[in-house]
């Protein structure tokens, strides 16, 4: 399989990423860091979650985020929205794509949402059907695709059939994630076999949190599998709710210089995304992007 | 190319890691770092440099440290000697294995000892000599095998000539430095597929520093060229006299991470590892290894 000649890079960053870290920024804050990656070149940024503000506090306003953004053209700012509520009022603060997310494990849903995959899904037909009406592309995050902090190992044929599932819904591709870093070049390509047996490439993209390190690495693997989609957060923003002081999302700048070395186009650019990295960095005040640490100490 | 079933670690960490850390530790702040990783399983660790200390002052310290260990069978204690001089020191402080040092770079070369690459090789011959005479294994390190802080790139074919000049003159082994970790996946297999094209993988090790956070990737590679012999520091010990804040060699702890969900042996013991890796990061005051903030944190 030959390598992707173009990644597409989807910055989780103000969204995955500053919902697991400890300081709470303000719209404003915000609103600066994703104006930044706006223009570093990246064409998707995830820019809030529509969930409710007891479960989520950090994303409580997503709304003003994306009403006071400087939207540029060719850049789509994306939500997240667990249910119809979510998906209106994703609509109402005009976001341009919507996601939804089910997991892999049976016990990391019934922990978190108290029921079983097949009825988390079933939950998500009326957001699939609402998006289908206003024409909103709407994209599925499948969690724990290698590792749940309850059960541990994860059936690879169970990450096929939730993806599978997924995009049968209706969702445009599916970002594999695995939430809790734990997964390793072997286990990646295992877990990734298992899911390309049912589905195409061009659908799939991976989502690693650099818990463990690994992530570069386990990229490398799906790259080489013809996947070139890779979600990722400047500055690796984030960390593990199940591993408290880990690092979260792989940063992008990382990433970057990857495919960069690989000669892999993106269409961004690593000089803006450290001005957006500086700027993220001080506000939250820590950097886990060792690119950034090496380039901004320049 | 099959993976290798079995990895040599070379731990680097208590020389090539705390020479370029800021905390200056004591002889039994050292001492207790290699007990502690002697006790891992690891068969190497390399505990000190025979250096002028005017160089490197970390280093000074480096007969009364090999003095101080507690021996332990089986593993190999090995020193760094620049000279007839160092060797001798080396010797009197009975290293099992001494090493001495190349580089792929002209410009590098020049700068740090101001002669050319065949002048620095011509030098170390006293070394060798000495060497076969007492018995004792020679270990070749190249640095810069992937990019040099002068001079930028680094012609692959260099690296290989550097390389086979160094088996040549005895070496058993040579280890390939990615002194400021700049390499990535493909930059790393055009290297080593030049190297491998002159010498067999049984000859060979990696080295790398994770200035760019690209290290386990590359080793990836490395490793799937069949390469099974990894040089890396317990909690990534080390910075980059080139670009100041950055980190420092690849973590021991991840590297052992991604051996271990590849089902590749190693003998060391991720248990044990994390006492040394608590250990220093108590006396340094940080932990570069993601494997280890996960798992000390739990």
């Amino acid at each position: 399989m030959a390598l992707p000649k173009f990644v597409k890079i989807v910055e989780v960053g103000p969204r995955d990423g500053l919902q697991n870290e400890k300081s709470a920024l303000t719209v404003n804050d915000k609103v600066g860091l994703i104006d930044l990656l706006s223009d570093t070149g990246l064409s998707t940024v995830e820019s809030g979650s529509f969930v409710s503000p007891k479960w989520v506090p950090q994303m409580a306003n997503s709304d003003q985020v994306l009403a006071g953004i400087k939207r540029k053209s060719g850049v789509t700012y994306t939500a997240l929205t667990p249910n119809k509520r979510g998906f209106d009022n994703a609509l109402d603060a005009q976001a341009d794509e919507v996601a939804i997310f089910g997991a892999a494990s049976e016990s990391f849903t019934q922990k978190n949402i108290n029921c079983s995959i097949d009825e988390s899904l079933e939950r998500f037909q009326d957001v699939m059907h609402a998006a289908k009406q206003h024409n909103l592309p709407v994209r599925g995050y499948v969690s724990c695709v290698l590792g749940c902090p309850y059960e541990g190992y994860i059936e690879p044929d169970k990450v096929a059939k939730v993806s599978k599932a997924l995009l049968d819904m209706g969702c445009y591709e599916v970002s594999l994630g695995d939430t809790i870093g734990v997964g390793t070049v072997a286990s990646t390509a295992i877990m990734l076999d298992a899911v390309l047996a049912h589905i195409s490439a061009d659908k799939l993209a991976v989502h690693f949190h650099d818990t463990y390190g690994q992530a570069l690495a386990n990229i490398h693997v799906a790259l080489r599998k013809g996947i070139a989609v890779v979600d990722s957060a400047v500055a690796g923003l984030g960390g593990c709710p199940y591993a408290k002081g880990a690092s979260g999302n792989v940063a992008t700048e990382d990433v970057l210089y990857m495919l960069n070395g690989m000669g892999i186009e993106t269409g961004v650019d690593m000089d803006k995304l450290l001005v957006a990295s500086s700027y993220i960095q001080s506000l939250v005040g820590h950097n886990q992007s060792k690119v950034a640490k090496a380039l901004l100490a320049k």
